[in-house]
């Protein structure tokens, strides 16, 4: 297996559906994570990643995997923006999971954390492995079945079965 | 045919995608008015409704059908209020048709138009025929079948037909 | 309007979900008909064609519409020939209006109705008028929304109004 | 982990894009088998099931999964009974692996490998570790994700990773 790099942490000015403290990536370090980043007014992210995001949280245990929202706005930033926009649509569309919002760039480019893992666009579906290691990074559509056999593969187990 | 009643006037406090003066019931008379009543965080609109908006918006010339989004905030408003936010949605999701955005009520319930029309939510279909009278308002689900069907009965031809 | 020829005449060698005498183009003058010319092995056929007659029928009255079957056998005829073969097919798919089987040509190569419409392939869609004229002959996908402005176009009239 | 118990063998007549010898359950000891019980006829098979065996074929490397259909007829057998008909329906729908067709019964039930593992219908999705055991039997559709991880989490690798 090739080396694999570590993660970039999260740069997030906020969180909805999260306790508190939030999620961060070090405190998740053990368990799997499966991030979808997104804009709530990217069509393919509505229609397609975020069903995706729901059918993943349902699939696999919060105990092997946790399942996180990145919301990292980089067009239309004042329609986007508001923390009350944002918690409609995640309210509308029965997200329940975690989400951070990503933190905006000092210089006024794409937000922080995009710029961290350097990702071309939303959605972006990312997975890292219980030592924080990135081991996927990929834009646009990911089908669901090579998804599935990428978490149980980092799990090493099926959902419904003992991860070890 | 039973009687039928006259569609009531639109009340709206803004349009996008308009001209100056923008489209009316009563300017267009005449033609044959399609009516999606829609908020731009319901997902059944944006992953259905408007999707089948802009389908018919193709399938039929603009010289016999205006194709016209009422923007119908009822939930959220404060999320969905903001005309930028909208400007933003009909950007992302390529809607070029006129959309109005329904005045609120005074009262704080549901907006003037839907009052009026007494819509049940949202997505709400709407026909209303070349002398402006109300010959459809459905709810939910309009299969392209019968709404193909529909508009090309009251166009009295099919697509890339003449009407007349 | 340009000048419509005549649908040819159907030459058929058996009938399955048909009473007696089964429908031919001159017995259904004065109503519209719809064709879908299929083959049961052709998974567009299988997946989309038959489905989408499936909703014509459901969609518009009997008294209005014929809605027909042609089975046109090019492909594969020793697997796909058998009256028994398209008679469970038939019954699986829940296909219950009338499904002609067109004659083979006595040369070997398509059979004779196919070749008397010049079909180049399956599913093909076909509407033919009152009159007998034919107003469509399309190879492939039709949209819903086109289909069912097409009838109704022919027909004068949407789903569950009068035709007259 | 519970006790699980061994795959019965296939019985079968014939088979279908099958070297000489064809696969068996003992040849393929060692290999993760994934087997797709079918019917040509059935609307869920052809629309769903067999699209989804294709997919998995196309996935997981043939070293470390092995796809077998299994066409167990227990309905219109005259009609799908023909080898010719499913060579022509595996020909239509591009399934280019391996297709047993299970030994009709002496009694004349169920056919006998269909039987032997008590299936309630088609499709069936069976899957068998490396050690011949019955992982899953499922009858009805079965979601890519789930079907994804399974097979992964057999495997011990994800699409694309060496198994070991």
């Amino acid at each position: 297996m090739p080396a694999l790099r570590q993660a970039p942490e999260w740069t997030v000015s906020d969180w909805l559906n999260a306790g508190d403290p939030p999620p961060g990536l070090a405190r998740l370090r053990g368990r799997i994570v499966y991030v979808l980043a997104f804009q709530m007014l990217c069509p393919g992210c509505a229609a397609h990643a975020i069903p995706q995001a729901l059918r993943v949280r349902a699939a696999f245990s919060e105990n092997d995997l946790a399942v996180i929202g990145l919301h990292t706005v980089f067009e239309h930033a004042q329609a986007q923006g508001p923390k009350e926009a944002l918690a409609a649509f995640l309210h509308e569309y029965k997200v329940r999971f975690p989400v951070a919002i990503d933190a905006p760039s000092a210089g006024g480019g794409v937000p922080r954390t995009m710029g961290a893992y350097n990702m071309q666009g939303t959605p972006t579906t990312i997975l890292i492995d219980r030592e924080g290691r990135l081991r996927l990074q990929r834009f646009g559509h990911v089908d669901d079945l090579s998804l599935g056999a990428m978490i149980a593969a980092m799990l090493g187990a099926a959902p419904g079965e003992s991860a070890n």
